[in-house]
């Protein structure tokens, strides 16, 4: 089936999220005058909370809760750990809306607008609706809409992400294609009977990253170098 | 409270869907040969069935159901009266997307372009998502984002429908702005504490149009000859 829309993951995939944090968590150390902490440890350190917050959501233990409210939560255990006190609460929110304000990766805005002339373009991510919204502004990404974890109700790699996402488009899931730098989304979405593709980011956790450097030919049907080869690869 | 988002009414403040609905019911009608019709008149039969299609969700009569699936409903029981039979399935499903191919007013690419270089712009509309998505891939509508009720799960005017799509948003309803060329929406959205614009559409239903000719002052805040207006007003 011809491929009618792109759904793309976010953090990683379409965004530098570990050094657009680490730079904003250095700005609020500076200007807070705390020495003595690492801010890409730091920034490591709040996305290996990311997972487990949203598996208390997944597996039912909790209630559906958007990413903000998770990534301040963890924001705040990783304060209390660092001892890092007396931040108001105006501070700690613009702390972790960082998340809001993360740099595409150099190939993003002309790959996106060159499949846009073609197809739907569309985050399917697990950050809520404000978050990508915000985020689309500071990066300049030219979405059509924005789907995802909020609009489904679900967290990837839950089946109902993807299939909330291509229900709301109108579309089968074999007209959708999920564009991510993560093989484990991908054999997710492969799952429900989206197309795939692979980006490859082999910097995403930096110069030392081992893991997602190749594609999973098991679930991935194109394997592109950045967004402006997909859009090549796609025809657009 | 300084405005962040401004969201708009859909059919009839953004685009003229009584001319172009008619035009497409022309068209469906030359090609099948259909005599004795008027394109016009059964536009306006079509939006007709349109409220209570949506009362019948509204009340809780009836569970969740997108407007592309009442708008479908609607045009069988048109087509049943007018005597139209033996359409394909394609057939009735590309005559109900007209709905999905409306064109603008002709201010209102360039005042929502203006808008959006300052503000967050989505659609506040009871059509569904697939439905204004590709409405606005037809229209050229630079949204941000796509909300309205099928993100709600509420059609207008339930308090819902404003209220979910501030949530959604992360903003406080007196920093969002309700866009409407009907007096009705407009004091449903003032109730939830939005502010609200006014624009004047005196010929949506034609050039005898009585209603909505102008703004309520009981509810409205700014009142707008069209969106390039509105623009200019908000100091886009």
């Amino acid at each position: 089936m011809k491929t009618r829309a792109c759904l793309f993951d976010v953090f990683g995939t379409t965004v530098d999220w570990r050094s657009s944090v680490s730079r904003q968590v250095a700005a609020f150390l500076r200007d807070k005058g705390i020495q003595g902490v690492d801010p890409v440890e730091f920034a490591d350190e709040w996305r290996k909370l990311y997972q487990p917050s949203m598996e208390a959501v997944r597996s039912g233990r909790r209630e559906w809760t958007i990413l903000d409210v998770l990534h301040r939560e963890s924001l705040e255990s990783l304060l209390a750990r660092y001892g890092i006190r007396g931040l108001s609460d105006a501070e700690a929110d613009h702390l972790n809306r960082a998340w809001h304000r993360l740099d595409p990766w150099p190939d993003v805005v002309e790959g996106l607008t060159r499949l846009k002339a073609r197809l739907i373009i569309a985050p399917c991510s697990n950050g809520n609706i404000a978050l990508m919204v915000n985020l689309a502004k500071h990066a300049g990404l030219p979405w059509d809409c924005i789907l995802g974890a909020e609009t489904a109700r679900a967290y990837k790699p839950l089946p109902e992400a993807y299939r909330a996402a291509c229900r709301h488009l109108a579309l089968a899931p074999a007209e959708v294609m999920m564009v991510a730098a993560h093989n484990g989304d991908l054999k997710a979405a492969k799952a429900q009977g989206l197309a795939t593709a692979f980006i490859a980011r082999p910097t995403e956790h930096g110069t030392g990253q081992r893991t997602d450097l190749e594609p999973d030919r098991s679930c991935v049907d194109v394997s592109a170098g950045d967004f402006v080869d997909l859009a090549q690869k796609l025809g657009c």
